[in-house]
Formats: C-alpha cells, sequence, structure tokens
C-alpha cells in the first residue's frame, strides 16, 4: 500500500511516499521537496534511496503545479519510483491546525475543508497553505482518498483547566483562544514505539515527551493521552527555541511594544524570529553554534544553554507533579535526538524523581529507542527517533482501510 | 525599641508601629490607614489593640500631609500610642522594586533616593508612590533614620539562567527586562519562620513557599536563598490571581490586541484588572465568591477554581525539579492561609514527591506553623501566617542598630 504525504507550507511542498506491507513494515520510496513555490525559479529536490538525488529549476507559480511537478517526478519512467496514479492508495496531508474540531486524522470532504478553513484565523501561515495542497492534490487525484493529519489532534484530551487561559471568558468564545498544543504526531508517534521496544502497555504508564528540535514542545501523557503540553494558542509558548522566546512575563510584551514602538505584528515577529536562542544568544538560532561557542567561553552562549535546559527542566517537574509521578521520559527531535549536553544538562539532578541519567550511554547514543537511565533507574530516559511523515502516513492509511472495510 | 513601618501607594499609606524588645519578642502599638491621599474628603482608620477604632474624614491634598496626619494621630494625647517623636527610634519604608541595585534594605540616602528614582520605570505605579512617603517622611522626622525595604530584594540570589528571558539581549541592557520577582519579604519569613518552629537549619534545606492573595507567587528557596520566583518582570507572570491572568501565551497578547483593537496600555489593564479568578469565572476576584459558587455547581467557578490550583501544583512540580526534591511546601497569605479546598486541591496527589496531605488537619488548621501533612510523610506541608510589616520593621531595626555599632 502506497502512501503519498504532503506536507504544504505557504512557499514549499515537502513530501515522502511510503509502501507498507502492513502497519509497521514499510519502505521510503521516494521523498522531496520544492522550494520557493510562486516564482519562476523554484526549486525540486527529489531523493530515491540509493539513486542519486535529482535537483530542477523551474517556474512554479502556484500549489497546484507545485504538486503535479512532484507527480510527474514521482511517475518519471526513469527518476521515478511508481508507475501509475493508481499506485498511490491514498494521500495523507499535514495541517497545523484542526482546532477543537478534530480529535484524529479525518477523510477530506465538504466538511472538513470547511472547518479547516475555519482554523485559519488561529494558524494564518499555515492552515491556508495546507488548504491550497488539499485542493489542488483532489484535483489532480479525484479517485485517490485524502486524509488530512493535525498537529494539534494528538492534543485535544488535554482537560479545560489545562488548556484555558485566565483571561476573560470571552475571548474563548469569540476566537478560541485557549491551548491547542502541537507537535502532536511526534509526541504520540514516540511515545508508542518507546512503550513497544520497552515491552509496555502503554495504557498503565506516565510518560513525559520532549519534541526538541528547532520549535520545542514537551508532553504529559498518561494512559497514552496527551493530558498537558508546553506550547499554547501558538507554538511560541514553552520553552526557549531556536528563535522563539517561549515563556515570558505578558506585561513584557506591552512594555516593550511602548518602549520600541512596535505594533502586534511587528513585536510578533521579534517573539518569533528575534528571540529564543539566537535573541539571547547573540550568535544563532542553531544549538551546535550555540554549543560551540559556550565551549569557547562565550558567556552569553553559556547562559543561553543552560537557560534553555533550565525550561525544560522545569516542564518535566511540573508534568512529574500533573502525573503525580512518571514512568519514562523521551527525548525526541533533532536536538533531543542528538544534543548530548542538553539532554545531560535536563536530566541531571533529578535523582529526587527516581531518575539516575547514565552518562556514558548518553555519550554514547548508538541506535534508536536508546535507554540513556541507569539499568537501576526507576524512571527510564530514552532517545528515540521521531518520524512525523510516517505517523501521517500510517494514520492515513489507518482510515483508508477503515473506510474500505 | 520602636519601629514605624509606612506602605504608601499612589493614593493610600498604610502604617504600624511595633514595639521591639528583642528580636522575636515585639508588640504592636498601633496600626492605621490613610485613604484617598490626594483629596479633600481623605479618610483615616486608626486602630491600637483593646482600644476602639478611630475613623475621621479630612482634606489630605498630598503624602506629607498624610503623613504628618498619621504623626499626630500616634502623639494625639487620647488616641495615641507615642509621647514624642523622639519614641520612633526608626522609619521603614516598603518599596516595591529595588531592580538589580538592591539585594537587602538599605538606609536612605541621597543615593538610595536616586537608585529607587531609576526603577520607577519598571514599577511606575509603586515607586514614585514610595518616593513621596520617603521624602517627606524624611522631611518631617530629619533626626530619624529611614529604611527602605524591597519586595525584589531576595530574590536577587536567583541565577541569570533563571531571571533571563529568551529576548533579544538589548531589552535586558537597555530597559532591564528580567525577572526581578516580589513578594521576596513575605517568602523570607516564612521560610524563616517555619525552620524556626521546626527546629530546622534553613541553610541545609529545600523549601518551596506559597504566598497566595489576591496577588499570588510561588519561590524556590535553597539554603535560605531565593533561586527562583513565578513572578516575573511585573506581578502579572506565574499563576492565576485574583484579577490578573498569569502565564499566557505571548502571541496570545497580540492576538487580543489585534482583534480587539486594544493598545498596550489597554491590554496591560485587561491582563491585570480583567483577568485571573474575576475574568475566568466572570464571578468574582474575591477566592470565596468563586468557591462558593463553585459548590453550587456552576460549571466556570469549577473550572476556575481547578485551573487556579492547577497552575500552582505546576509550579510545585518545576521548582521541586529545579531543587531536585523539597523538604517543605508552604502554604500561606490569604488564600494559603484560609483556602483549605485550594491547598487540598494543589497538594492531592503529590505523593511522588513523598507528600502525603492529612485531609483533617487540612480542614482544621488551628494556629500558625500548623502542619498539615500526616506524620509519615517525608515532605512537610505546613501553613504559616504570613506578616510583611513585621519583616520591613526587623529589617529596619537589624540595619539601624548595626549602623550604630
Amino acid at each position: 500500500m502506497n502512501i503519498l504525504v504532503l506536507n504544504c507550507g505557504s512557499s514549499s511542498i515537502k513530501y515522502q511516499v511510503l509502501d507498507f506491507k502492513g502497519e509497521t513494515e514499510f519502505s521510503l520510496l521516494a521523498k522531496g521537496l520544492v522550494e520557493r513555490v510562486g516564482s519562476d525559479n523554484a526549486t525540486i529536490t527529489h531523493k530515491v534511496p540509493s539513486r542519486e538525488d535529482v535537483f530542477r529549476e523551474l517556474p512554479i507559480h502556484d500549489h497546484s503545479k507545485g504538486i503535479s511537478v512532484v507527480l510527474e517526478m514521482l511517475l518519471d519512467p526513469e527518476k521515478g519510483v511508481l508507475k501509475s496514479l493508481e499506485d498511490i492508495d491514498a494521500v495523507g496531508h499535514r495541517v497545523a491546525h484542526g482546532g477543537e474540531y478534530f480529535s484524529s486524522a479525518a477523510l477530506v470532504n465538504e466538511d472538513t475543508i470547511a472547518k479547516i478553513e475555519k482554523c485559519c484565523a488561529l494558524a494564518p501561515l499555515h492552515n491556508p497553505a495546507s488548504l491550497l495542497g488539499i485542493r489542488a492534490a483532489a484535483e489532480l487525484m479525484p479517485q485517490i482518498p485524502q486524509v488530512t493529519v493535525f498537529d494539534t489532534s494528538f492534543h485535544q484530551t488535554i482537560p479545560d483547566y489545562a488548556y484555558m487561559y485566565a483571561l476573560p471568558y470571552e475571548y474563548y468564545e469569540k476566537y478560541g483562544v485557549r491551548r491547542y498544543g502541537f507537535h502532536g504526531t511526534s509526541h504520540n508517534f514516540v511515545a508508542g514505539k518507546a512503550c513497544d521496544a520497552l515491552g509496555w502497555n502503554i495504557k498503565d504508564k506516565k510518560i513525559i515527551t520532549c519534541h526538541l528540535g528547532n520549535g520545542s514542545s514537551i508532553t504529559a501523557i498518561k494512559g497514552g493521552k496527551s493530558i498537558d503540553t508546553s506550547m499554547g494558542f501558538t507554538p511560541l509558548e514553552g520553552v526557549t527555541m531556536g528563535t522563539r522566546c517561549g515563556n515570558i512575563d505578558p506585561s513584557v510584551v506591552t512594555f516593550i511594544m511602548e518602549q520600541e514602538h512596535l505594533n502586534p505584528y511587528e513585536m510578533d515577529s521579534v517573539m518569533n524570529k528575534k528571540s529564543g536562542l539566537l535573541g539571547l544568544s547573540g550568535i544563532s538560532a542553531d544549538n551546535r553554534d550555540v554549543e560551540g561557542a559556550a565551549a569557547k567561553g562565550d558567556k552569553r552562549a553559556e547562559l543561553t544553554h543552560l537557560k534553555r535546559c533550565y525550561d525544560i527542566k522545569k516542564y518535566i517537574g511540573a508534568y512529574a507533579a500533573v502525573l503525580n509521578g512518571v514512568d519514562l521520559i523521551i527525548m525526541t527531535g533533532g536536538i533531543g535526538e542528538n544534543a548530548r549536553n542538553v539532554r545531560r544538562e535536563v536530566l541531571s539532578g533529578l535523582e529526587y524523581l527516581g531518575l539516575e541519567l547514565d552518562l556514558y550511554r548518553n555519550d554514547h547514543v548508538d541506535g534508536d529507542n536508546w535507554i540513556i537511565s541507569t539499568e537501576n533507574s526507576r524512571v527510564k530516559a530514552m532517545v528515540v527517533c521521531t518520524n512525523e511523515e510516517l505517523v501521517i502516513a500510517r494514520d492515513t492509511m489507518e482510515l483508508v482501510s477503515r473506510k474500505k472495510k
């Protein structure tokens, strides 16, 4: 069963084709990226395992053309991996925001599209792009079932006292201002995968997942369900990220706007694009650069590293309280999987929780589902590789198969 | 030794006279409140233990006149408690914001006043009023030493990775944007008092203090020093309060400003005066009203109660992680001392920490330094009565005595 996964941004289209033999057995047929959609010099980078990468520059004026180019590439007799469009069994679309409408993946139909449209106000940069992709794909492949998978849906199980803000209630009623949370597919995926690897039943377990990348979020999972997460109304809330500030005193927002004569749009841009590792260190949004500078003795880089780790540690503590203890802490995402210094700083000094970090194993991660706590540690800590496209493909396959039955 | 404590707001003056026999033995001679300073119908309410309260309405056009009225009342042959101004050994002033200048109380002199002036931008509502009071008192009692005690100074031991926000660094350099924390005198006082009551040396202990009133903050104390606190650049950050929202996604601030066409000043007012218990419940800023409505089945009141308790629980968890465990959790302030439902909700389900709440003792608090954890509980939980005026008086006495030596 071949699933095409599409992840459409405002000027980009990421794609993957996965071939499933069963639910867990699959192979990647091809993946790629279209960039600068909307211009005369757009590009496509197409990768097929054990073949040479293909790179082309060409005019792509809209998402419809972009997806046509992807399909042509996939069907190309020489560079492609499929014989005909009919070899695609279903298309899975990543959608950033499902609001309160979607607590799981959904088949694309008029109702689904209308609801995603309603969520555009909540994700003005992301949802309109997803809609362009969904409409184009539906037009180009009218016979193939399309599924939408949401970044927010895993978090729809969060209870109201954890998702409401203590603002005038009317803002929730009028505008849907509440915590939604993001990275849901990743948190869900790594928690399930780790439990499988440990032979655990996730229903009995308390898990804290740390998805640490350019965007970062922490989630508390009880019995397989998200009960709280650090990102909120937008992906800005929570811990320090590459260019995002995470939590600050809300009065700082209005104070800086007045001092610097910024309008809401400009201030939002400061908090999302000029803050985080980049703003505090003054060096880079990339964790490797910041760690490198800290290692060379740069004081602000050292402060930035410690601050980002401190934020994560506080969330682990807060969620341990909410869960009344924890069985497993998972590190995933580009930084969670690769930055041993971040993992060490975050997971050291948590002996009160019953966690004992194995410093050697933390420094020598070698493979997926890699345990970094000591054998005697009551709480397990693990590095798990995330794969959001795989989750989207799986959810798509599952929904399409269910429909067929 | 008689200490006059003054707490000047923009249109009010609170005062107390405490007579110290030693550091811990003292008696309250008189206390009172001047309201509507700046008007023709200002009032003074004057209370002396075991005498009838005095209430007067009169024109008080500025803080100088207000303090004169207080001194006249204190020296009044019939209503007063002092024979002459010389019976006042020192005056202690409460000052909201000491910025990064003050890590302890300070004698009033030109330098102190200049530094408090510099902090006016950080506390535009509070510091100017304090300065009016300090100047008026210094003029009226030029021979009597004056001391300033700061809400922020106890938190000056917080490390940089806990007080910095991940915003562009220049905001810290240009405007002093960082976490300062407030309620310092209260957190410091209850932690010390509880350790005395338990016969503990505070230097060896990990303590989390919850000062819960109309304004609320949580502090992590290690070895007697504040290492983190929930309030930040202003007293808005942290947990849900009477009318303050506490933590929200910073993007919500700019989103609401755009939707509702609010300027920074108006938005700040929404977050400080129309949010919190009041905004979320739609009922009241007073915890008793919200709990009452929740008990009668009001769903939003119930949600509001749970949300406020959940916030506090998350901070306790976060600070337990930062401290790597905790020995003592203290509840203080109007709500901490009186709202058993809040204490129960916050402190239940923390067995993972080693805390076992004694439900009966929690429901029947009878006295100060009242333990509400079970005898077998590894972590102690305690209700402790705060007394910020007493701390100000003590700090004042100590500084003046030291100067004399």
